[in-house]
């Protein structure tokens, strides 16, 4: 029988913690997952998973102790500590278990396949939770995908991961270095660019959304950069009451991803 | 000069601590305000502030001088020391200020006058920040009001007046204390109840707005209490792509609210 582990100078530990911080993340393309729930929507999403560390606390659970043996069958299961657990983990409640998974990865190509696209611009979302909802609604209304401009929030942050409930592993996400890359990709593709502005003439519902789109979707406070912004063809504007000078950006553009949900299923 | 309190003891401090509770809350018909940002919002909105309390940091910014002279105008305004309301406050940075405000009462008469009312009743959403949302939201589609069931995160919590960016002061709430409550409301004003439920036929899309409405918002896992959905006349769903089975309860609450406002403005 293998030794349970219980320090932080075990290497596997010291790996695994490394990943708590974006830098390391990146540069190993991996990321972490805490909790039961989001590990079972990982393995149903097929995501890879490249080691799992549990704790007794885990095990005192009769449905997770099946949940271990599937875990067996696809990755490393690593025993630690109640107290090492608990030392690492970042939510007050990980359920006795931590996984490191590999970051999917997109080609462009792909990613632009099909027709009708729509496509998500997420230029510098600060919030994760409010990233991790976007992701979700989009998950929701079916975007074939999500561009994230640098300066947005890292999606594999644990409360954006938290907030997606799941819907992380089902949409494809793919990280833009610049807004150059951005006019890269419309060579490839003809997409109208959305913008919501508050300056705009026409309100959101008022576009023909039955085209290949992309919507920008800016900064909590700022909005989008000025370089995404130069890029868009079309801005629209959400109505307001008077007294009120913006909705939360993630409900925006979720608002905003249903009108093209229902354009688009009201033509079929 | 006064004294500059700097003792929990203090009795207006006692107070001032025991308003941070929902039970205290409700008794007194008061709430509690942190921070520039909030307090700027609750004058401007008339909001029937009681009595302010701020500390040296406070004084430290000019903008906030000024502020503070307006507040002079208004109420009574209390100096304490920094430590005293640092260990007040509930967020981090607090400003140097926290404020005590009158809850506003509504009569249901003033609530259910107009017509083409558009109402919304929040059927036990537990989370602080997404019913702050939701209000935020209601107040940017010109909700009439708002009522709360029991079981409802309070609407005076800290993190929903945060959320509320404001809303709170624009948006009227009256809560109800049983489902009863809502018939006799049925009885005074003929109005069309709609829930969303991943059961129903029809798309939220589907059902003519134009005839006063109220939406209800169930909690985010377990949906709206039977007693509230037998009194529901429309069922709705929120189209879905195959592996999510729901959205975030206040981005489905803002698609519907925003479809309401698009067949308004489209028949105007």
């Amino acid at each position: 029988m293998s030794e349970i582990i219980s320090s932080l100078k075990n290497s596997k530990i010291k790996f695994l913690r490394s990943l708590y911080r974006k830098k390391y993340r990146r540069r190993n393309n991996k990321f972490i997952l805490e909790g039961t729930r989001i590990i079972i929507d990982a393995l149903e999403s097929k995501v890879d998973i490249d080691q799992v560390f549990y704790s007794a606390e885990f095990l005192s659970r009769q449905e997770d102790k099946e949940l271990l043996v599937q875990l067996r069958e696809v990755t490393e299961v690593i025993e630690i500590t109640d107290s090492l657990l608990n030392e690492i983990a970042d939510t007050t409640t990980p359920q006795g278990i931590i996984a490191i998974a590999n970051q999917p990865q997109f080609e462009l190509e792909d990613f632009l396949a099909g027709d009708n696209n729509l496509f998500l611009i997420i230029d510098q979302i600060q919030d994760p939770g409010n990233l991790g909802t976007i992701l979700r609604t989009a998950d929701g209304a079916g975007v074939d995908g999500v561009f994230l401009m640098k300066g947005t929030v890292d999606v594999y942050n644990l409360k954006t991961i938290r907030a997606t409930m799941g819907s992380l592993f089902r949409v494809p996400v793919f990280e833009l270095d610049s807004p150059n890359d951005l006019t890269e990709i419309l060579q490839i593709q003809d997409l109208q660019i959305v913008v919501a502005d508050i300056e705009a003439e026409s309100y959101y519902y008022e576009l023909d959304y039955n085209q290949p789109t992309a919507l920008v979707i800016g900064n909590e406070g700022a909005g989008a950069q000025t370089e995404t912004l130069k890029l868009a063809d079309k801005k629209v504007k959400i109505p307001l009451s008077q007294g009120i000078d913006s909705l939360n950006a993630a409900i925006a553009s979720g608002v905003i991803m249903y009108e093209v949900v229902r354009q688009r299923k009201n033509k079929n």
